[in-house]
């Protein structure tokens, strides 16, 4: 078996990819599974999950307001809401709901492009946080054949220290699990996890977690910094149901 | 005075660039410019090259077999040699050389993209890596006035643990100078040079340092980490007599 680590989403994916966006999307996406959603919907921009909601509407009769659409939306840009979504990309605002018969469609600026990415060659898509790691990783190593790639959605193309710290917690597990070949990714990856303390460090001590406590959403950095709270795997499914430009993940 | 590390070549550079291969091309480059040669034309191709060559052996009115020309071609293509050209692209082989009066045409398969890349915004551009990092840390902190990115070719983008350590070293120095506040890819970087061991260690536990091993080339990898073994720094020049898709580096 392979481990490899992308600091940054690019390549092809041969088999098993475990994406991770830590601050915040991967962490929220969990999160809505965990409150009872049926499924979620990522999105690659946010017009399409917009057009979604309206279409829903049409289909439901819902009224204008949308109340009564099967759709929520949650989203951000650059950690800020999106106008005409229902939620922010927060996973403390997503734990305080009940989401039980509905779908979440997703748009985040960094997150869904890398799953995105990692679904245009990966035969097993799976999304991993720090809240889900020892999930992810046990269901990464039953399902791979060949290669487990870890990918990192980084922050604006930079590449992100949190993402990376959560892949090496995940490439300890594996490597716990069994042995592997690992490349230089996965290396500065175990480097990282084995360097910066524990989750709440290495997240505060990290760019973006910095950014995300100075707006004011410190406790979604405590959240994202929860280790192995939940056993819940966003496992990547297709079929007819899906709607075009949309990547749809159901709990596994 | 912003410090920052690009894990793999990406993104604008708005003015100090230090762009590290050290597994072998910014090593190499540099000992060709020891060992005497005028310049170096770093091109994004082969071709590229040998249309160079071609080129200044008819002006010159040079004999066919080209020993009259005043380029010289040096470079690699996954680390072997190039038909047509003169050198490999190995440190240890320009080391026995003298290259006096002459200029060295390269192309390698990730060195030359990334400086190519650097070069596309970067207001200064140097080649950098393990046997100049002291001198190089110094000219960029020298030349800066806003912002130093340390740039890590990778192989085939895919990041390369050498690069990163390298990065790490340089990044240390450029810390020791002055206060600089750093990005998450500097804080990586520092990491894994601080948690790698000394530099033929870390060099050594790479994926590409052990390929070269493996292929015999160990002796380049052992003169790659001789650290700040050279004070010069290949600088970026523009003007006239650059031939077009290249970069000219002379002695700095
Ligand atoms: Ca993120
Ligand atoms: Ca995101
Ligand atoms: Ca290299």
């Amino acid at each position: 078996m392979r481990l490899r680590v992308d600091l940054l989403p690019h390549g092809t994916y041969p088999d098993v990819v475990l994406v991770i966006d830590v601050l915040r999307a991967t962490t929220t996406a969990i999160t809505y599974l965990e409150r009872g959603a049926d499924a979620l919907l990522l999105t690659a921009t946010p017009d399409v999950a917009l057009a979604l909601r309206s279409e829903g509407m049409r289909q439901d009769g819902a009224r204008p307001d949308g109340e009564s659409t099967p759709y929520l939306l949650g989203g951000e840009r650059g950690g800020l809401p999106i106008p005409g979504f229902d939620f922010g990309n927060s996973p403390v605002e997503a734990a305080a709901q009940n989401f039980t018969g509905r779908t979440v469609v997703m748009n985040t600026t960094n997150g869904t492009v890398a799953a995105h990415t990692a679904a245009q060659s990966g035969k097993h898509v799976f999304l991993a946080a720090l809240t889900n790691a020892h999930a992810a990783a046990r269901r990464a190593r039953a399902t791979a054949t060949e290669e487990i790639a870890i990918v990192c959605a980084g922050t604006d193309e930079r590449v992100g220290l949190e993402d990376v710290y959560a892949a090496g917690v995940l490439a300890e597990y594996l490597l716990a699990m069994g042995e592997s070949s690992i490349d230089d990714g996965a290396r500065i990856a175990l480097t990282v996890r084995r360097s910066s303390g524990n989750p709440l460090e290495a997240l505060g001590s990290s760019v973006h977690g910095a950014r995300l406590a100075s707006l004011g959403l410190g406790e979604d950095v405590r959240y994202a910094a929860g280790l192995s709270t939940s056993t819940l795997v966003p496992t990547l499914v297709t079929g007819d149901d899906v709607p075009p430009g949309t990547l749809k993940f159901i709990a596994g």
